[in-house]
């Protein structure tokens, strides 16, 4: 089974490490705070290198749609997918967002619910802004596994990627069971003294845990 | 009376037009998209010359504290407040913001409510957020006056500041007379040929507005 692992990268990896995780992950994901702290160049130019089959900004966009599609020019460079939040809401807001990524062949990932206990919005309030974008994606948390099956069970044909794998508490494989497509995993990676060997790691216990739960399946 | 305009600047205006806007209101907005677009350093060297008693960043954040933080932390020089939005809830969130910021002395602005038509989000699920964050400041917006009304009510001694003047069309002074304490005008300054000129006619227009209102009330 290839590697459903994306990597957050919310803090910087030296080019050569980078470049082999991206020999052992498909996708990574890059938050605001490192674009900001290092610049677009410097971000560019350590990601020049890897071998990401998608690299996804996190840029939690949530604010209106003009100011949303002036984020994502400043940007598009350095990415192939942009996160929006989903109770931001459509009219002015995700629908620009939605035409101005689609004209530039980018791909909208909607956040439906974080893994935080702050978090106090209901999946159901944002069903209908996620049925009106039609994102490519969606973000759920493996700390929430039956959101992750609601969102299954409502948005079939939607790639569901999920944080909250390792430091959050979520064992690995645990939102894959769940309905999810990719599990996000961020700390454990990288600031492990040996990322390579912790991907393995993670890798190897992910493909047991999900081979388990489809046995229990049938 | 002293100009009650906030000078949201989604686009860079030349450094001496900064200068003369920074003589005539007090504060100014930065948006992300120039942040991101011209580098940190860039508007540093513009707003360096300017003379605004609050530089308010407007990052729209809303994400876990841990990245809230690593955010403000990469953009900590620029400005001495930040918006967030107070959706993203207390614990793990907004708990961990503010603590920061009190540590490092910024201000922190909750977003309550947008002015978008796709907003759906009631100003009630919010109110917990606010008693327990105690922001300095509140955004809502001028094209909604029952909304700055609300939290006038509910929250007499925050800081109220209202974009949507001008081009969203609420009128200047709207939103000052419904209970905020500043409006913010963004395009209606920055995509104009004489930025000095139109906000002087703003300012007039919204102390105008305001004697009315105020002649009205009593």
């Amino acid at each position: 089974m290839d590697s459903r692992i994306i990597i957050a990268l919310d803090q910087l990896v030296d080019q050569n490490t980078l470049i082999t995780l991206s020999q052992l992950v498909p996708k990574v994901k890059i938050g605001l705070p490192i674009i900001l702290q290092y610049g677009k160049d410097e971000i560019k130019r350590v990601l020049s290198r890897a071998n990401f089959s998608e690299i996804i900004l996190d840029l939690k966009l949530a604010d209106i749609g003009s100011t949303m599609v002036n984020v994502i020019k400043a940007v598009s460079d350095l990415g192939d997918s942009v996160i929006a939040h989903a109770f931001i809401g459509y009219e002015n807001a995700l629908d620009e967002l939605k035409k101005y990524a689609n004209e530039k062949n980018k791909k909208i990932y909607l956040l439906a619910a974080m893994s935080h206990p702050g978090w106090f919005l209901d999946i159901e309030l944002i069903y209908n802004v996620i049925e009106r974008t039609q994102p490519f994606g969606l973000v759920a948390p493996a700390t929430r596994p039956s959101v992750i099956r609601k969102l299954r069970n409502s948005f079939p044909n939607n790639v569901i990627i999920s944080p909250g794998i390792g430091y959050q508490g979520a064992l690995p494989g645990t939102a894959i069971c769940s309905g999810a497509d990719y599990e996000i995993v961020g700390r454990s990676i990288y600031l492990s003294k040996e990322p390579i060997a912790m991907i393995e790691k993670i890798n190897e216990e992910m493909v047991k845990r999900i081979e388990q739960c489809k046995a229990s399946e049938t």
